[in-house]
């Protein structure tokens, strides 16, 4: 009698474990590309008064929860984003370059496969283009993160298959899906996957699954026209991947945050983390509603060598991060079109600053070069000002070894607590969709 | 009846609280003094194998939590180490300079001040001169933290009025209790206060107070000679302050973290966190003997805008930062001392490397010099050979206002859990200890 009553439970636990799938947490996984402590405190004091110290509560400072490493499995500390990505996507470390794969290039099982096969409904949300390396990671697999044309290949042709592991794609990339010698946009829709590429359309989409291409590469940066573009697309995602009864799995990138770290522009980067921070509201909303949604967000390394501080002054002038106008880019872009007595006006009018000597010194220097020459110089020259304007550091271009934040709330959130591995936030939520 | 029975209870309830006093837990404060998460991820790199990526467990990784804000109560957001320390004292922001004082310069009653008047024994640790900012703001109040013959005097005067909120005091600073015009050492002692001046008499110290002044200013850094120094204090603050059947407060302060960051010293700043890490498992070992201790970690900024990996490259060389075997202060002293075309091969051999033609070059620039300026070309030539060595990056020699990390474990520790504000270390110490 007790075996049969213990087997019976064995079999209603079995089925409970089936009808369960249900019950599985929605995952929001947040990755904030280069988004370092240094960028969280940046963006904290970005927003607060620096006379009054009336602190800004942002997204972010609420859900800490501990830090994670980001090394990866090649000959250095430094990660960079698809090594990074991969590691975050299948809980496995690979080498810089590598795109859901394996040291030895075999395809690593992702977090957003797992969850499709577990019934999920999945996607992704970037303001880089949709095969860029962080989103590329969590839905396709190759060796080489630069190879953006077969990647778009590779993501369109598993619609083609049957085979997507994607309901929603938001983001850039029109270039690399429309080409000369391949337009996939047809064929894709003959297989049942709308492609927008207007972001006035998003909110016309009535349901998954959908590609949205908004720009030839990446969206525009959130300090020049790209304000809202993560939070719309974002609250169009959770819209549509709600809207069945089946959980959800959804990857959003704050991609641009590494981009103007790459660029030493930390006007740039404060608005892309103000874009993320926007994005955040929005899930935010979407969490209190629906409270079965595991929210995780890290980083996946520190981009530029950021310092809040530089030269041994013991200053960093968020005021003057934020009485700044434009990118870097967009500032270099515009210089170049005008002559270059010009520059100096123009250049204090966007930073809102009168520029000293050395300011003007540094671009009559860049106004000498012609070519490639005189883009690199004249960047340098703005990157010496805004820098120097704000008291802000950089060590260089590329990225660094530090540890990021995890942040988490939700189901499950307590296994993101304290120091871990960045393959422990992949392993861990494949568990949780498994 | 009930009443009574109330009463009694009620009775009870009072002395057992006053009983309790005994039941509270023990506080060991580790500060970290310009610890950044840089530091955190430097020294377990350093520690760990880059080719195998065998990673070293490290005291600090156990126990992360979360992190806190710096800034001051002043017109910036980079603090200093007083108003840092004063924040994590006494709970309250102030002013840079501040010695366990407000804004408007009235005393701030500190966590140790508290734990006294709680019948606690407390006592400091630190490699830096007892009377320096970080342990000062624990045990006294003054408008300037350069003034450290005025700040010993005060320290010292405390135990002559019978006032001591300290215990045990241990570090370096015999030249500012012992002065040519005030020699507090024979007054001290008569006031039962031993003074010793040699670590090899530690061991023989049977019981507390005592002060340790066991260098002029602070002790030689870990890299050089002082390799063991903080562990062996720690373990004797540890024996004397848990001997009496009392709780105890200490601070322990790794100093020259912060110390070797001013210097951009990439290998000191590396040895000083192993020294704090060896320190950690005399504190674990106490630890796991006597749960009733809350550890509580943390920084109090970050100098020198450390990163891992600069100017582009994706690498840090930490096998690199490990063969180096002297602090640039100690290279620097010993190249002024001998003639300059002996200098390359001297660096060669302490860096264990190869010098390239550029940082002969730049050894020779200095040797130029004359003076003060030698020092400083010499000084600014070793930090350039030592980072492009390791591919560690510098933003300058002050500090930054990016967050640290927290760490705790013991009763309490999920109060210092998830984001917090530096204040919030101290007054949430203040509240368990009140």
């Amino acid at each position: 009698m007790k075996r049969t009553l213990l087997a019976a439970s064995v079999a209603l636990l079995a089925t409970s474990a089936v009808a369960d799938d249900h019950q599985k947490p929605n995952i929001i996984y947040v990755i904030g590309d280069g988004m370092g402590f240094e960028f969280i405190s940046a963006y904290r004091y970005a927003m607060s008064n620096l006379e009054t110290k009336d602190i800004a509560e942002t997204q972010f400072d609420h859900y800490l929860t501990g830090a994670a490493t980001t090394y990866p499995e090649d000959d250095t500390w430094v990660t960079d984003s698809a090594a990074g990505a991969t590691a975050l996507a299948a809980g496995e470390k690979s080498y810089n370059g590598a795109i859901g794969m394996d040291n030895d290039k075999t395809a690593l099982k992702t977090v957003m496969e797992y969850a499709k096969d577990s019934g999920y409904m999945t996607g992704s949300v970037s303001t880089s283009q949709v095969n860029h390396a962080t989103p590329a990671s969590f839905f396709s697999h190759h060796p080489s993160r630069y190879e953006y044309n077969e990647i778009a290949d590779l993501m369109a042709q598993q619609y083609i298959k049957d085979e997507a592991s994607y309901d929603v794609l938001l983001g850039g990339g029109q270039q690399y899906f429309i080409r000369d010698d391949k337009n996939w946009v047809e064929l894709l829709q003959q297989h049942g996957l709308q492609v927008i590429q207007d972001m006035q359309m998003l909110d016309q989409v009535e349901q998954a699954p959908v590609m949205g291409l908004f720009a030839p590469k990446g969206l525009p940066h959130a300090i020049d026209e790209g304000k809202d573009s993560l939070a719309r697309m974002t609250s169009t995602a959770l819209r549509l991947l709600s809207a069945e009864d089946k959980p959800f799995a959804l990857m959003i990138e704050g991609s641009q945050i590494d981009w103007c770290g790459h660029a030493n522009d930390i006007a740039c980067a404060v608005h892309e983390m103000d874009s993320l921070n926007k994005t955040l509201e929005v899930v935010n909303e979407f969490i209190a509603e629906n409270p079965n949604t595991l929210f995780v967000m890290t980083a996946d390394h520190s981009t530029g060598g950021l310092t809040l501080g530089r030269d041994g002054e013991y200053a960093w002038y968020s005021d003057r991060v934020m009485a700044i106008e434009s990118s870097i880019a967009t500032m270099r872009g515009e210089l170049l079109e005008m002559d270059a007595d010009q520059w100096a006006d123009y250049v204090a009018d966007k930073v809102n600053s009168e520029l000293t000597q050395d300011y003007i010194d540094e671009l009559a220097l860049a106004a000498e070069q012609q070519g490639e020459a005189r883009e690199e110089a004249l960047h340098n020259a703005l990157v010496y000002i805004t820098g120097d304007i704000t008291g802000t550091g950089w060590t260089g271009s590329g990225h660094t070894a530090v540890d990021v934040p995890v942040f988490a709330t939700g189901p499950n959130a307590d296994q993101f607590r304290g120091y871990m591995d960045n393959t422990a936030l992949g392993k861990r939520l494949i568990d949780i969709v498994r």
